[in-house]
């Protein structure tokens, strides 16, 4: 079987986990479950698929480190850098580079480093569908099967089914994220997938694409790529990053992608968007509250009570309410409106207390 | 006129301003409003009355050092310190000991140090009257004009105004803690007063009524007496303690006093007795909030929002709740359900998490 190669995307520094979660801290490096990482869970519910030694993660420069303790088990290679985030299309072409390099035939799975599943053997089976499929050419997709009209997705729409694999559809469309009429019709219609931002490979098939695509992004990266383990790789890094447009997977590679495949999948997916989506790493108790850290939970249904090992959150009397506690700063908010924690920060960035974010 | 000597009563341990009150940080040593303590502006408020070298308290051991940083102006020696809490009536008694033998005619003034008021000018007015109506015999105690059918403070129902004073009646009774109905009658009716545990009196009238009342407790302070200003104070004291019962002014003196007096009187007193009346030392703002320390309030009304100094709380949709951050623990609460913060403290033992009390 073709080598697999896994590279997990630590992009963003998100601030919907605040206070927890802080610009020194992005949301993948949180142990929201308790025991271990966003990102080291997206690498260890892959083991079954490649072995460390095929892990790779792209991530900020400014993370670096922290990611490298997070998974130590990642050979330091592997851990690519990016000097300036320039969304998902330029990082998976880095990737690509570096893996094409390493392994000529390897086939890439891209996996987000901050969601989070429920059922890791779902997930791994069509990972290995997507991985056959992938062998013969297209760019795959898993497309998890939407539970409820989310507005907060782009959505995949099937075509016909894709003779070469089992479970695997042609792409008939990406949409973006809808209005919620849209979302409800998906939903009734059928046929639509939720993307996860997970995609599996060839770095070739990938590059042959940007360079299609987004020749200019193909461009700027080919000196990086031809100092791939030499002194001048970070100058090349650098420069190459200076130029560069940002632009999504979705909206600069696959909407125009020669050829598509979706594999869809019912595996307790979650993007862990908010507090409110706690319960997708961590298991309620008999009164639906999500609980982590000390606590005292008196007369109270359906919360989230956060707080860290050493520390307590107290709440009496409380219906649907997340509230999070950290040293410095804590927040309380009803679960449904946890994604306003943006209006929060923006608040915060107004006061001058950047000293909380 | 009669010297004046204030005596404060810092008994209580009180958990009810928890996380921010603990065993070694009660609520007299609360700066709640954000300037002074309750002990502090307790002394404040009376300035006009007496001196500063008129001022004593009476503490438990552990708060004495606590005690004397928050009012450093108080002599060293008026500090007087109670080896176990035996309530008010011994704590009374020791201080009446004290003042007789500093001041042998003086008045005392018997204030709890853990309540707020917000018109000190109405509240000195009427100690004035009392401290004239005491001179001639009587224990005088301050009748709160009753706001509202409150069931967790006593009563006092006025009996025919004195003659020998302006605003000043005969004590016709006093009421423990009514229940709810009486406590709708006696607003009702009129001629009921709140008994917010201030007393104004002669020691030696208080220590006659003690003598009569709770020979016991008389006879057992007396060796106290002797040893004031020697050596053998503090082992007098500590054998005296050691074998008193607990009792209070009220049921142990004032209920079956001889001469008693009440002036009542108007001046938004309140025994900020849990965050629901941290507005009573704090203006709420436009929207009813109460807030200590930095916060980030959105879309919330009628909450109390409290930090300390360099911390944050952010909340967000929330209606009449208590949110108060300390770096350890956090409590969140309805404000209407705040006094059952006992129920938290009550778990927070059997949990065997003492550290955080």
């Amino acid at each position: 079987m073709t080598a697999v190669h896994i590279v997990a995307l630590g992009g963003g520094s998100g601030t919907r986990f605040w206070p927890v979660s802080r610009r020194s801290r992005p949301k993948q490096l949180l142990a929201l479950d308790g025991k271990r990482t966003l990102l080291a869970a997206t690498f260890e519910r892959v083991e079954s698929i490649a072995p460390v030694s095929s892990f790779w993660m792209v991530v900020g420069d400014e993370y670096a480190e922290l990611c490298r303790e997070a998974v130590p088990e990642i050979p330091a290679a592997q851990v690519l850098t990016e000097p300036q985030g320039r969304n998902t299309a330029p990082a998976i072409a880095l990737a690509a580079l570096h893996v094409k390099r390493k392994a000529e035939d390897a086939i890439m799975v891209v996996l987000p480093a901050d969601h989070a599943v429920r059922d890791p053997k779902a997930f791994c089976a069509a990972l290995k569908i997507a991985v056959k499929l992938a062998e013969l050419g297209p760019i795959v997709t898993l497309g998890i099967e939407p539970t409820f009209a989310e507005t907060g997705y782009g959505y995949i729409e099937r075509g016909a089914a894709d003779p070469k694999a089992e479970h695997a559809f042609a792409v008939k469309r990406f949409v973006e994220k809808p209005d919620p009429i849209c979302a409800q019709a998906f939903l009734a219609r059928g046929g639509f997938s939720w993307n996860a931002g997970i995609f599996v490979m060839r770095p070739s098939a990938y590059l042959a694409e940007v360079q299609r695509q987004l020749p200019e992004l193909h461009a700027a990266l080919q000196p990086v790529a031809a100092a791939i383990g030499t002194p001048a790789y970070n100058d090349a890094l650098a420069t190459a990053y200076e130029s560069l447009t940002p632009v999504s997977i979705d909206k600069g590679v696959m909407e125009h992608a020669a050829e598509v495949a979706v594999v869809p999948v019912e595996c307790g997916w979650s993007d862990v968007g908010s507090w409110n989506a706690l319960k997708a790493v961590s298991d309620p108790d008999h009164a639906g509250n999500v609980i982590h850290g000390n606590a005292v939970v008196v007369d109270s249904n359906d919360c989230v009570v956060y707080s860290g090992d050493d520390q307590l959150v107290a709440v009496l009397g409380l219906e649907g309410v997340a509230v999070v506690h950290t040293p410095d700063a804590t927040l309380v908010v009803p679960k449904k409106r946890a994604q306003e924690v943006r209006e929060i920060i923006a608040r915060i960035e107004r006061q001058g207390w950047q000293r909380y974010l």
